[in-house]
């Protein structure tokens, strides 16, 4: 029997997933006609972002699920006419690597002072070769799997990296340290913090005047976990007083960032587009196929909303 | 019994050895003084840099051995009044761990398009993710020791990475192709190369109008090999014509690189100047440390220079 399954989301993504959504469903091996188009009474199934010109869902009679390739569903979870499963988008392994490649190379262009490079108006052969990763110390707060995958890779590379939490943990192969008295002591030691804290009234403004204080002079500071971990005025205080030399941030408290926010202008900023993670079509097609797979054998959806709940 | 250690290079150079060889020496566990000012007649080991003011070593009657700060010693082997044994320094772990960083590093920038959000003047807030890793793949050419040490950092962080070389080798864990076809197959695969094979005639101009024509549209140049392994016309063309993106490169015919020289001025152009790998004073030391151990000891020297070969 074949399947029929309508991608029903803006233009711009069906350009990005046509590709790898049919080498995932290809992969399952039965047949299927994957279309923007179809009659509403032929579709199997609905992949599906909530900023989709379908919002009536009533039509699409013989609907098994609708899978959704945003992690986002508040927009379509109290939609009335949508009655049958309903999954959201969960991309660990792209949300991971990307984290891990963003990280990585965000500390290595710190670290090996690429920008002097890049921006080199005045053509200067200005031979200083930095220190090497033994000898440059990390930090990373917030241990959780994103903070210990960033950690493994950079462990990797000679860099010596400890992992801050508030509660211990103990990883394989992994240094770390906790607590209050473990902030300083991390922070003291560290010429790169990483903030990869969930955003919860504990963790804002981690990064304040006092604690930017305990850093050694001339630290770097990348934020790709939420924009309120940073006390925005004390970092920029921070770096025009040379305390900090360079803070590159994803992450910000209004996004998209806006105009008039000074961080833009910032000599010592460098703002990236919240893109550190983010889901990849490649991935998170291996999601949609599999949650087609698990449907069509009866099995449990992954990710699956629990409607009362809202997520 | 105390050693007395001359230290007999250019001031700069003191200020970054001190630090590091005072810990190296300190790991003997022999008594020594190190010093940059010293009467001749006093100094068991001279640790040197051939533009040091030493140029006559007929006063230091009691010297042991001469310990280069620098690979290069062709303007020291043959100065007659220098009799002791001499030896040239191979940092094989700075350099090797360098070569690894820089080029992740540099692979990582372009693979993110860090370069846009870098120098962003306009303060667009232009969310594009990038593939990952796994999506882009690398070409290595020049498959030695510093090949393979790129090729397993890369590999560890996801990217698929095939490395080239003339002949055939086979590296457990690593991915490789060699000979003319072999170059073809795998240019034609790479959407970055980094080239770092050694500077002979047969390697001349190995990037050229028809090798670069063979990458795909779009792809990176990464140089941190040797300067003549780019037809540097060839290369501007390429770039000027979007076949290639972007080139970093660390090594050039003419270094520094002369102020008129067109990729200065190319916006799709990285020049660094010559430091993907260089000796670090840190991993330095240690084989300073190590030769006064072995000397002491008795024991051959690493590196000790041939006075009949030159080097």
């Amino acid at each position: 029997m074949t399947l029929n399954i309508l991608f029903a989301a803006l233009p711009e993504r069906w350009g990005e997933y046509e590709a790898p959504l049919r080498a995932a469903l290809d992969a399952l091996g039965q047949d299927y006609v994957l279309s923007t188009e179809m009659a509403a009474d032929q579709v199997d199934y609905m992949i599906y972002a909530p900023n989709s010109t379908v919002q009536d869902f009533t039509p699409y009679t013989r609907l098994k699920a609708v899978l959704n390739i945003w992690a986002g569903v508040e927009a379509i979870v109290g939609n009335q006419t949508l009655t049958v499963p309903l999954t959201r988008m969960v991309d660990t392994e792209g949300l991971t690597r990307g984290m891990v490649e963003w990280v990585t190379g965000h500390v290595l262009r710190h670290h090996l002072g690429m920008d002097a490079h890049i921006v080199n108006p005045d053509h200067a052969w200005a031979p200083t070769v930095p220190p090497l990763a033994p000898e440059r110390p990390v930090a990373i707060l917030g241990f959780g799997a994103l903070g210990q995958a960033c950690a493994r890779a950079l462990t990797g590379l000679g860099f010596p990296v400890t992992g801050w939490s508030r509660s211990a943990k103990s990883i394989e192969g992994l240094t770390s340290d906790h607590g209050p008295d473990g902030l300083k002591r991390v922070l003291q030691n560290a010429q790169i913090v990483v903030l990869l804290m969930p955003d919860t009234p504990e963790t804002a403004n981690t990064l304040n005047a006092e604690t930017l204080s305990w850093m050694p002079k001339g630290a770097f500071v990348i934020n790709p976990g939420r924009g309120p971990l940073i006390d925005d005025a004390a970092l920029i205080a921070a770096l025009d007083s040379g305390q900090i030399a360079h803070a590159t941030l994803d992450v910000f408290r209004t996004e998209p960032l806006p105009k008039d926010d000074p961080f833009w202008a910032h000599p010592k900023v460098t703002v990236t587009p919240h893109i550190a993670a983010d889901t990849r079509p490649a991935s998170a097609a291996k999601v949609l196929a599999e949650n087609i797979r698990r449907s069509e054998a009866s099995e449990p959806l992954l990710y699956e909303v629990d409607r009362t709940a809202g997520y």
